[in-house]
């Protein structure tokens, strides 16, 4: 029997969920739930409902996997452990400092209602964080290092629109080549996140604005950029339209080791993401992970689960037959 | 409590084991089990005993994992089976045509004994296999790349050593770069085994043994190297111990896919190794994965598991609550 898959949230995350789902045989899309008026949202699934997010009791006996695709900052904290109240569910929430207390809500109320909710899914927490862990696991002596870029930060692309005389903005997070290189040479370089990365502002300027004033208001942006090697190109909005719509991102995990009586042997383990979409690709892990929350439901498994604690099988839609036949 | 390890088969990757064992608190080396004279073999580790293969039946409840480290053709298919009977056992069968067979028998075994055993464990098949597992299960729509090297073959080599007049050889299985590069900008070529690697020997020839005849027997051989892209070297066997005497290896699995309403959106996963010792490497998967065995046969499981089977918080010793605050 396919999943049936409610999406609760219907932005850039939602709508790659959506998608994601046409691209697997064993999902089938079966309402999308909005804050918004149901009327005024069209989907890209035919067969879907949409709803109004007051109405998921109704789709209880529905749907076997809600994903969540709210904003970690204050939707996912309340909605999380709220929904799995009445549904299996998966989130993105992505605030690493705050994870324990997440996973501490949204275990109680799983196990209180016999549900399972997978959090933090994603690439980073997600697939960043199992390759950190598999790495530590296997070379237990030695440093790890994480990359992000090149790629856009929503959160200083914003802080950029913030500055007056600022029409629109992108920024770019660049990992630094030369430290990378002396990642991977073994040199186990001590980095901070601002030796790590280089920032890259495409701006566009209000009519009649000091592109001199706003780019020295820029690079002396405490936190965001004052500490990094910042540039700022000026564009027009035609340009930032035409090169710079899309949404990349990637990043590299690395782990670097010793083995051997004296340590004498090095290694290297790195897993790297090139993304033309950052939202797509997350929702793509959050689908692959909605088979595996109702495969352990089915089980009769409940509680929060994380990347952690999913065994690989429970993510395909292979038998494991099939998966040691042709993968192993 | 630690794991008390058991290590079968005292080669390479016995020893690289026990060097593994010293790098985790929470393992310790209980005996080593070698077909030879135990008197003749001596080991690295203080206090672990050295046994007769004969005698494992007395450390029973004395072993809690038992790794073995014997070779895939003959060794494993028979010992796995066999030592599961009374032991949680680990191992490192690579023969990938088999492993459903393999798979079977250990299976058996391991649910009549109340044991765990988990097979094929190691780089490829181990890390690698994951990677094609969490690649293909993320990005449905896409192809499969895996390369291996650069990094000496032991099969290889030996197919050298085997020509009239050679005295010793190395072969180094070296990944082509401009196909890798094909992949990572996303062309998704077809491409063979043949079309993705190419072969470098090191020979050291026996006194007055004919170089060009030796060159053209290596290029010609069927199966080995007529087909590849195949380079010769003669050296000294003074070179050859001083600059060709590590066991490196290491390779690539990528995953190329598309996602998007209308496939619009590339991605690429890259997972990669460089190892200075192929051995030590798997020894350290094999430890890591010994850990895993010992807990789930504390929660009462049996039966033959492998990589795909196991979630990634069995692998290391610290708690979901540890993993969750410092890797997610």
């Amino acid at each position: 029997m396919n999943t049936r898959i409610g999406i609760l949230g219907y932005g850039n995350l939602g709508r790659g969920v959506e998608c994601a789902i046409r691209q697997n045989a064993d999902m089938e899309l079966a309402a999308v739930f909005t804050r918004r008026n149901p009327a005024d949202v069209s989907i890209l699934t035919d067969k879907a409902a949409v709803c109004n997010i007051a109405d998921t009791a109704q789709w209880k006996d529905k749907i076997d996997v809600m994903i969540i695709c709210g904003g970690s900052a204050t939707d996912l904290p309340v909605q999380t452990p709220e929904y799995v109240k009445h549904f299996n569910v998966i989130d993105s929430f992505d605030t690493h400092a705050r994870i324990p207390e997440h996973f501490a809500n949204v275990d109680a109320a799983a196990k209180a209602s016999g549900h399972v909710g997978i959090i933090s899914v994603g690439w980073d927490p997600g697939m960043f964080s199992l390759n950190r862990l598999y790495g530590n696991a296997i070379l237990p002596e030695g440093k790890d290092y994480t990359f992000w870029g090149k790629g856009v930060s929503q959160g200083h692309s914003d802080a950029l629109r913030r500055i007056d005389g600022v029409k629109n903005a992108k920024q770019y997070t660049i990992p630094v080549e030369g430290a990378l290189e002396a990642v991977r040479a073994g040199k186990n370089p001590e980095l901070t996140t601002r030796e790590k990365h280089t920032r890259e502002c495409f701006v566009v300027l209000e009519e009649g604005a000091d592109a001199a004033k706003v780019e020295q208001e820029i690079k002396t942006m405490p936190n965001y950029f004052a500490d990094y090697d910042t540039s700022v190109h000026f564009i027009s909005e035609e340009e930032l339209q035409k090169n710079h719509s899309g949404i990349p991102h990637g990043g590299f995990v690395l782990r670097s080791g010793v083995t051997g009586f004296d340590r004498e042997n090095r290694h290297l383990i790195e897993y790297s993401l090139k993304l033309d979409s950052n939202p797509e690709f997350t929702a793509s892990v959050l689908v692959a992970y909605a088979r595996a929350a109702h495969r352990l439901f089915n089980e009769g498994v409940s509680g929060c689960k994380t990347v952690f604690d999913i065994a690989p099988a429970y993510l395909s839609p292979k038998s494991g037959e099939e998966l040691r036949a042709s993968m192993l």
